[in-house]
């Protein structure tokens, strides 16, 4: 098999000649933190070995709910926030038909998404549409009391109940929870739901190759056996200590270095719509493990071309603060090609015959060339197709490199104590039980 | 009627007192170059008066094509990029069911893109999902020739000529073009395609209010009339030469102050998902505005709550050079209440008879305390309801403020030279007749 490469020559430009060379102690140090498990944030862990630790009867498990849910429901409904959404859509969105949910006679479930936010008018439309139709609900949550998804949970399982009889509920509502503690894992046992368990040592945001990820991915029709396989190929390559083997090395090191020059924000770029969600997931994993002490990338995403027709003017000419990371596809998986037209009025005869991809390879080599020459570096990624195996390996490929990128911006790459902020408040303003005395100190505030 | 409403409170501890005041002059004189025309980008205008100056005849010829269109197709894709794609796609997501393509009976015909990426797999799985739908296509293109839409619009023309007849495919096509020149003008004409003018003097990013906007958005079953009214009662508010009965002012005062004083990232926060694209529209409108002369701010837009299990701890806590413009919706258009558990298992009976959006507002106050107590300054825009006429005001009050903006950073606002850089090696590495020279140019440095 192939395997993702990193190309980055064109940042040389941008660094320190050697300055790659130099950092190289640097960098493998950091790796080999992560390998001996003594640097900080250690309990978490856990991801580093997802991939090459899942057992083939583990998958069989995830496999085998995973088809009676997609038996049994036409829509799916997955609650969770942060880790347990993003990563499960970002797979989905990559693999799957864009449009499959319009076919008419679809071969996956509709997969929805609930308890990532807490619109009222959202709540309520998936309420509403869900009233006649056939679901089911896996709902992935730690502790269970984590606002969001509990909101939603909690009506979603009032309407299952309201549709269905006790049996079916309960064949219709899967939980990943703790494997021994929290309110869910309570009501699963209680209610005798079907249970996957979150790893203690493994956070949110590494998550996506546990069941967290697995069993959604799963049920909208993804192959998770080649998934893992890809991850497992690029856990062992990752194992390198030398920069020529090991592209996530290479990325946490020039990334470093464009931000020690003042490269402040970091744009992760694709010219293929499926890895928007991608990006998403990338833009949790990076900001939440770096964004922290007051340093940390700013992490931003474009979907190319549609946003060079918005963003792209910024990238070509706003301040020199930026650098760009691209993902590129070799090769895509259908073939259209460009018909020839008699009347040629709008002047495209000159790609009659060309593939569309081929279009779109000159509008990324032709971009390349206008933001380097416009003073924005460029990391290039080159995934060779969009596929399960493929996507496998880049979500490792990237969990990795963070660990090693936030090691040496010397923060705990592992933790987010800055979320924390924002509940409280919301808790104390709400006057959640054991909250009282925040109660009463912010309301003096306002 | 009410009005949006802006509230800078939560910037005072970030920019020195009086400031404000201070820059009302530079303000309100960019604000009288808008008004004079006398400022850079004249030319571009246009979209100044476009609520008060669209006539009732025309906003019917464009109530008249939509339910023509409405009736006859199923699906209808929206052919365009950039200022032809971005604007109709938030109008429509802030006003429709979120759910309406999947509802067994719904009420409007899917509206899908194309021609916004040159994704080849996007384009195969379009057309696949088509050949067995009853569709019609609006394309919407100045000139006919961008790339983009130039080949989207080729390849379901084609589809479109293989399903029907003649008469038909003329019926199933409206285009949406320049008045009197271009490839699609021409071709419009010679087959005697339902036609809309895109005028002249209203650049991209600022024609939503047009009928590059107005008929894909009637199509989608919005109400285009409250929209223009809407947008019509912003333009008149925002003649005021005082910060008090102008937000506008005020949004360019405090943006451009704190960008001054080293804020170059500005975020723009919702925490009602529908209003996701309206901030892709707004990244679009400022970053393609102000994105120049190697300055402007970073624009980047988050939805929350969903986007402080991601991006909420860099907020939180990473590099202090960011500020938020939050858009706080009021009142939800539904109501869900959060019902009692017996067991509460999941902690949340101190919630129970309590609205959804009650506690989306407690999120949304306590995540502005935590920000701004990280030093994240915060602009917070309120808007009654999300509703058509709100919403034309919301688009109004955006684009004044660019033009104000813009101006007091002293660049055209109503330019965008830097996005012409990728598409001429485009061409070059495409051998566009035309381009030899570039071509052979590129070709030498590769």
């Amino acid at each position: 098999m192939e395997t993702i490469k990193i190309d980055i020559s064109k940042t040389a430009s941008f660094i320190q000649e050697e300055a790659v060379e130099n950092l190289k102690g640097e960098i493998f140090a950091a790796q080999q933190k992560l390998h001996a498990k003594n640097g900080t944030g250690n309990d978490f862990l856990g991801w580093m070995d997802l991939p090459s630790s899942i057992t083939a009867s583990e998958l069989n498990k995830i496999k085998s709910v995973a088809n009676k849910i997609r038996a049994k429901a036409d829509f799916v409904v997955v609650v969770g926030i942060g880790g347990s959404y993003l990563g499960t859509r970002a797979v989905i969105d990559t693999v799957a038909d864009s449009f499959d949910w319009l076919r008419t006679n679809r071969k996956n479930p509709v997969i929805l998404y609930a308890g990532q936010n807490i619109g009222e008018d959202y709540t309520h439309e998936l309420l509403d549409l869900l009233k006649d139709k056939s679901f089911a609900v896996l709902v992935v949550s730690k502790s269970g009391t984590t606002t969001e998804p509990a909101i939603a949970f909690r009506l979603l399982k009032k309407l299952l109940e309201k549709k269905y009889d006790a049996q079916d509920v309960k064949e219709r509502i899967v939980a990943i929870t703790d494997a021994a503690k929290g309110a869910l894992h309570t009501l699963a046992m209680r209610e005798d739901y079907e249970t996957f368990v979150i790893p203690d040592n493994v956070g949110g945001r590494f998550s996506v190759l546990t069941p967290v990820g697995l069993l959604p991915i799963a049920i909208a029709g993804v192959d998770i056996d080649r998934l893992i396989e890809g991850s497992v190929a690029m856990e062992k390559q990752l194992m390198a200590k030398n920069y020529a083997n090991n592209p996530a090395a290479v990325y946490a090191a020039v990334r470093n270095l464009l931000y020690r020059n003042g490269k402040k924000i970091e744009i992760l770029v694709n010219y293929h719509p499926k890895l928007h969600f991608l990006a998403e997931w990338w833009k949790q994993l990076y900001g939440e493990s770096e964004g922290k002490d007051k340093k940390g990338i700013f992490v931003a995403a474009v979907d190319f071309t549609t946003d060079l027709h918005s963003m792209g003017q910024w990238i070509q000419d706003g301040e020199r603060s930026i650098f760009e990371t691209v993902l590129s596809v070799e090769k895509p998986r259908y073939n259209v090609v460009i018909p020839k037209d008699n009347d040629n009025l709008d002047q495209l005869n000159y790609l009659a015959g060309k593939r569309v991809d081929e279009v779109n390879k000159m509008a990324e080599l032709g971009t390349l060339i206008a933001h380097v020459d416009g003073n924005a570096p460029n990391i290039r990624i080159s995934i060779p197709e969009l596929n399960e195996y493929y996507i496998g390996q880049l979500i490792y490929f990237f969990e990795k490199a963070c660990g090693i990128s936030g090691y040496i911006l010397d923060v705990n790459p592992f933790d987010q104590p800055g979320v924390e902020a924002y509940k409280r408040n919301m808790f104390a303003l709400l006057g959640k039980p054991g909250f009282e005395n925040e109660t009463k100190a912010i309301r003096k505030r306002l």
